[in-house]
């Protein structure tokens, strides 16, 4: 028997990606697809290369019978996903894409947000949606807030790291390389085709990227510790990917030991064999996170290199496998499909 | 319970193809890779973004024991094709997707060709694998002819006009636009990134295409009279994706009406509605292939347009799709994966 | 002695184009740039690829004084054009690079571009400004009109063969391909690079499109009857180029003579050897126009291939030729950049 | 009077860009084209963006009267570069762009590039060819050797950071990001547009890239003592051009300062005001470097991004500088060509 789902904010990237997730999944039942300004279209005008599926209209959220709906996506932007959220039903079951529930505290989500927070309570009652370090609280949890797509690249590199204790944690440095659609389906100059085809440009460097909230909150609780790291984003002329290049200091072989003891049954992420390097290319389209680790020539320090799709384990791909978890089905259900290469 | 398929050519494109699609297929069982310079090779070094899956080495081809074989996908480039499966055991169920066995006519092959054929007998057991167009004849093969991805593009918007009879048949062009991976994994300059990247060119203009024995072939045979058509194709830079464009005489309500009235239960081929315009975009990594109808301007001048992806169901797509038929299996399983967009 | 230009809209491709062509020219001086809504911004910040030159910033359009300007490039949006163009000094010369004043037939502008047009005398005062067929009235011109990109590159493939009688006036077509840029710097869902990269389609099909008024108009006037073409622009994911495929009847070494016969001595349009296929990959960044002519393996039946930068020879290079001849300049002055390739 | 140049290995991407640089030169005149396989094809066959150039076909290179050219560049794989430059005439001004006269120490080449160097004398006289640090020795020098475009771009960065002692010198890492076109035109699997668009990877990760043996011998020599940096390049899908983000400790105010002062008449290297970041958009088809610098929240900490196009500044247009110095002309001469965006 299938369980019912809703999407609110279908008609973005993230929202397209959970529902050629959820058309092989087999065991969930889109009941819903809310929008906002393109309520009232059919998915076949939202996103043509949906149109064989039978699915209903885009609705508007107050349309939603949500008594019917076993579990919501929430595909929203930030800010706008607290509100929806504080109007929905105490009791349903939701996913949430946005950043709003990843930051356990107030002050830290005002900092990096630049608002107050308008749903304290249910911050509180929010688990972080990495799933493979939180797949217990995941399975009892009402609310999931799904992680961001770098932060969740960054963090499979670096969590098993800081828990193994064998890194320094005061030098670690994120270089981070990110395709396109991760900003969404936002009209903005520099993501149009003309202005990023051809080129490529760091950016939010010093700093100054909102994923760095999660990261400090993350790392310095495994840590035990504040723990700061550097982290520069750089825009790839690319639609999915995301290559995170780590720099730690620490023996390559106990990196690798430590990823590999972590992963080693983890159906999503792969760590390679010692020396050779992921690419987003083998990885695009699909939920598979491949970490590569390499020892450098200076003695004691260790790149490691993760490849993820931004728009698949780094975000739908992620809340899918959630929602899995708290709807009492296979973990990996919908979530098999092979890369798409080339 | 599954059935045992192999695959001789594994290591280029469609043979790549063909994994990622039955790797989520559920009733087949590959038992066998088959390479010539790659034999030795895991499939993670042929192949690293299908490193997940649990599947054997590439092996030489004389090292597969073909009576544990239910069929066969041969992936080979045309010419070598002939040659090995004129080698292989005469009652393995084989669908070929190389050009060796599309043409009926030894003359026909061997004027688009260039050579004798090594084979004619086969190629006289052959059954062109169009699949909308030789359903029952594919169920019923043991060798089948992968069509041509172009060929197929082409022969989806002309094959139901012709037959209903709804165009002049002596002014017909075809303007095709397609993607790179149509070429396959060959090293070539004009392959390079640096060569192909953000710029465009037509080739084998002025009918020396090979696909246009295709063409010939069959709209001569379903028209009952000699039929010519005007056919350029360009290169276009992006890996996946055939658009053709078709400039005919004829009404276009008469033909948006026999192309509906065609493939109205169709599961693949999708007629847009009318005044509408496909895209390769929307059905990029998928078995679909979408047609839009326009009327010119000109009266009784009218436009036809389909996209679909040359590796999918261009190629590989197809080629599963009768597999499927042959081994009296669900046309469509493993072939209903949503496009890849964006 | 350098001339002192103007540039009206020059936040946009267009505008720029101009800048990176005259910024090596070394007998023009720009002594102002205006703009909209990035009034009071500097080049640097509004195309930091030109930071390296010594130029004004944008300004408001009645900041400029006019008296110093010796011609004026408006790059503006069609129907503001018009606007701005009525409201500027009666004796300055101005190439206008939008489509206001291409169509001499008030009613025709009307008919395709949706609303009366606003300066109907200056309408017929307005010079085509294709150069290669106009080049006198440019020389003497006030008011030239640059031709829109897509018909430039149409009429270098059918004006010679119109004049020379060569081929059928009621069967042509011709499938354009264009790159992005020539859609403008606009906020538009279908130009982000995550809706553009890797795909392609037809749009404007069935005869809609703006620039077949130009064709009309000309191709019109040059046979001395009515002709109307088929043409069908498809957006490819490249920045730069048209590549136009004409389909006529006609002798096909009849059609190269003719094209041969009439660029022979012209600086930027080469006619390729007979047989040979030009390339958007070749006439990159630069002022060249390539033309190919192939005979189809259909008696009579004859394809010719143009290829162009959409922004320079399209576009900006045009206008720039153009504004030579005007100021009375050496033709070729600041146009002899090489294609910027790979 | 202009002076005659030959370039060795015209068949290659950073031929091509000599060409194309040199094209709008006015005092260069280019009497001899050199190749291996492409002997004896015209320009126009080997790089048809070029065939509206009035140049000689390609020869071999014994069929080239050096005793004409003013200047020869040798644009040959490193190894065939020794080789073919040992047999020219003694007095003969050399720009090589390979790289076999970058390392001083013939051990150092050895332990790069793995063979012992078969030109160690001419290694010696070989003057390094980053021309706003080696300007005077290059201006006397008869053979300049092109530094690596990795290498240069690096150096751009920590250069005038090492010689301000402004940084520590133990901790310097470089994650540099380059386009396609830098691999040169040579047919490998990786560099098919189908492999390589829409993803991206580290390579050479761990401290093996060549361009190493270039930082450590500068980056020591500067120092006065061993400086070993970190260094991980990564395949970007784009032709032209180079990011490089460096990490270091120090200051930012410091750091913007010290590049400030030793660029500040440079014409071709430009410092961004404090905090802006620079993008290979912007320098596309020129021979300018853009460098950016921001400080990191972490105290003591900075970010140095440089942006330059490999082909131009990284290879050709530095090779063009240099021989404008060697002749006695204008050391910008040909190389103020603007960026070409889109």
């Amino acid at each position: 028997m299938t369980q019912k789902i809703a999407i609110l904010g279908a008609s973005g990237y993230t929202g397209a990606e959970l529902i050629r997730l959820i058309a092989t999944h087999g065991e969930l039942d889109i009941a819903a697809l809310g929008a906002f300004s393109k309520a009232g279209q059919s998915l076949a005008q939202v996103f043509p290369h949906l149109r064989h599926l039978d699915l209903p209209d885009m609705v508007g959220f107050d349309e939603i019978d949500f008594s019917e709906i076993d579990l919501c996506f929430c595909a929203l932007p930030h800010k706008t996903s607290q509100e929806v959220i504080s109007g929905l039903p105490r009791d349903l079951k939701i996913v949430d894409l946005s950043a709003d529930f990843r930051l356990r505290d107030p002050a830290a989500y005002e900092k990096w947000y630049g608002n107050p927070h308008a749903a304290v309570e249910m911050q509180k009652e929010a688990v972080y949606g990495l799933t493979e370090f939180y797949r217990e609280e995941i399975a009892g949890a009402r609310l999931v807030a799904g992680t961001g797509c770098n932060a969740a690249t960054g963090q499979y590199i670096l969590r098993p790291l800081i828990s193994a204790g064998v890194i320094g944690l005061d030098d670690i440095i994120l270089d981070l390389k990110c395709g396109v659609s991760g900003a969404g389906r936002s009209l903005k100059e520099n993501l149009l085709h003309a202005e990023l085809s051809e080129g490529y440009n760091a950016y939010a460097v010093g700093g100054t990227h909102r994923h760095l909230g999660e990261f400090d909150q993350e790392f310095s609780l495994l840590a035990g510790r504040e723990v700061k790291i550097q982290f520069t984003p750089h825009l790839i002329p690319a639609n999915r990917g995301i290559l995170a290049t780590g720099y730690v200091s620490g023996e390559a072989d106990a990196v690798h030991a430590a990823l590999s003891t972590v992963y080693v049954d983890e159906p999503f992420v792969e760590v390679l064999p010692f020396g050779e390097t992921p690419s987003t290319h083998h990885v695009r389209g699909s939920n598979f996170c491949h970490i590569g680790v390499t020892g450098d020539r200076i003695a004691g320090r260790t790149i490691v290199v993760a490849a993820l799709d931004n728009l698949t384990k780094g975000s739908s791909g992620q809340a899918l496998q959630n929602a899995n978890l708290m709807l009492g089905l296979k973990e990996t259900q919908g979530l098999m499909l092979a890369p798409c290469f080339p």
